[in-house]
């Protein structure tokens, strides 16, 4: 007899990682190399984190402070909450971990899009859940179908908006409507990663006021996105003190590291360096509209700060043809792919690279 | 109805993190406060680290690899093994919870000492596992008695050598024994976080060789703390790939943050730090020990960074005692603490000050 592993893992892949910059360039011969496939910010980061992380050098003995203070702090302040009401986490991809196994029981149904961020499954299948899922409809998350998707059974739903891959946003009336028609026992994950970026003026832009009317609304976002900090691991969750007692209990100690947090308290304070973030994206994406117009390409509608799009070729041959050319995107399935907006000049240099591709 | 959480999560307690020492100072008016609470490194970390994470400044907007390649290269040539046995986590901490979600089954019996460190029973419980806990004997781990709690019905587990707070460690020969007793579906799990600090030869100075014949075990080892990273949270396992594959199904795919990994892989390279760090350690331990008998305190024998101590006073009371003197310890229970061995300069402030309160 040998060691078993839990049968939930059976149906588990593991994440399949793109390769190192540096990887691709010693293998491909390439001096530079434009990475615009995993919508990390094009602009780096705010030079004032710097400073901030050069503080933490004299104390990297000493293990973070577990309960995150200053942080949650900081954040309850720019939010208009109690610092009880805010949890930072490894990344969102922790917070999403965690959050499974605080509520998912074996059996449980929990609803979710396809396709959209891969780790609601992941960890849905992780903690015994039994994954209900709705497909997108024209590439939009379909709230109604999910709604006819509840039963006595259901337990959570994982809600992004704008979603990933897509890019593709619900509107504060779609969100308000479904809201009032999910009972309040099911738990709904709302995830928020690029809301920074969002364009339209008729998506959800106060979604914490929600909070007060649905004690069963979990608001996550990152610091990986709009402030560029995806090196470092920092997301934030904002739900009722009640939740978030739960979470602690089976949260790591000291999940969130101290560069993490000195980092994410100097990003929040430099709003100069997001709206310039949100600029620059906004005029990225027009231009790529504009661009895929005129070659007849066919995208979908973005809320962020990526693209999906119809390249009309197989994905993973086009993701093959532009690495060659210095630039990773990202191949989603059959002719589909995501990239990332970019500077203006990764931009211009995907759109003259995929020209020459199709 | 109102939202429920998992039945796991009823019988457990949030972790109750210390205050940062910035509000201790603040809080008491101290201008210098001695952190001997944690088991962190004293003399920091090696210099080489800045250097290392002033590189990833450039790019702290890209995600870490999530494959964590270089490091694993590193770690997989420093302990001869291939880089596919060799997985980082962010700490140890977060290798326990994996390792949980890996292997525990609601009703599993898991095995664990007490006392110990604790996330082994915290997220054994949120698993829904079944500890069976075997006392210390002599404020050291009890393999017999953990050998004769083996049921049928046994899943996992959990070893500290040596055991965090007392200490204490077993020796190759009761290791070896132990393991010859355990039928091989049963995971061992052989935490060393600090096996760098251990002095004592019948320690089982080679337990990467074990890995061959006992392919149900898994070791973990940490650079929080010879290595003087706790801030930054990285930590690793070695173990067979069918292991490590599978809990690669469940880990967040940027598990290890940028910073962490270039500044492990910088830490491995200062074998002068790590044996600066032992002797200092080696030197503090024994100074402590011989101001211990004089003051007739009992001890337990220690190889890792740290003292279990009887105070012969309400723990709790000498705790609060020598805090407003600036010294933070860990209370334990009854009139037991554990104190973390510092400097020299923090040896003699500790000594002078508990002879002042007892």
């Amino acid at each position: 007899m040998s060691i078993e592993f839990r049968p939930e893992l059976k149906d588990l892949t593991p994440y399949s990682p793109g390769k190192p910059i540096e990887d691709v360039k010693r293998e491909l011969g390439l001096t530079q190399v434009y990475k615009m496939a995993s919508n990390e910010n094009p602009l780096g980061c705010s030079p004032k984190v710097n400073a901030a992380i050069l503080k933490v050098f004299d104390h990297l003995n000493l293990y973070p402070d577990g309960n995150a203070t200053d942080l949650k702090v900081a954040l309850a302040k720019k939010l208009g909450v109690k610092p009880s009401q805010v949890q930072p986490s490894s990344g969102s991809d922790e917070m999403v971990d965690q959050i499974s196994k605080t509520f998912i029981n074996p059996g449980d149904e929990v609803i979710l899009a396809d396709v959209t961020f891969p780790r609601y499954l992941t960890t849905t299948k992780m903690m015994g859940g039994n994954p209900v899922i709705v497909p997108l409809k024209n590439f939009a998350y379909d709230l109604e179908g999910m709604k006819n998707s509840i039963t006595e059974k259901t337990k959570l739903i994982w809600l992004c908006n704008p979603n990933n891959p897509t890019g593709t946003m619900f509107s504060e009336k779609v969100l308000l409507d479904f809201l009032a028609s999910v009972p309040k026992h099911i738990v709904v994950v709302y995830d928020e990663a690029y809301n920074e970026y969002v364009t339209n003026e008729e998506y959800p832009h106060d979604s914490i006021s929600l909070l007060d009317k649905y004690p069963n609304i979990l608001i996550l976002r990152t610091f990986s996105k709009i402030y560029g900090l995806a090196a470092l691991r920092v997301g934030y969750t904002i739900a009722s003190e009640e939740i978030l007692n739960n979470i602690d209990k089976i949260r790591p100690p000291f999940n969130v590291n101290a560069v993490a947090q000195a980092a994410a308290i100097a990003a929040l304070e430099d709003d100069d360096f997001v709206k310039k973030s949100y600029e620059v994206n906004k005029e990225g994406k027009e231009y790529l509209y504009n661009c895929f117009d005129q070659m007849g390409i066919w995208y979908a509608p973005s809320e962020a700060n990526h693209i999906f799009l119809d390249s009309g070729k197989e994905c993973k041959e086009v993701f093959t043809e532009l690495q060659k050319k210095g630039i990773i995107i990202r191949p989603m399935f059959k002719t589909y792919i995501r990239v990332s907006i970019g500077t203006m000049e990764e931009n211009e240099l995907f759109i003259s690279s995929l020209k020459e591709i199709l």
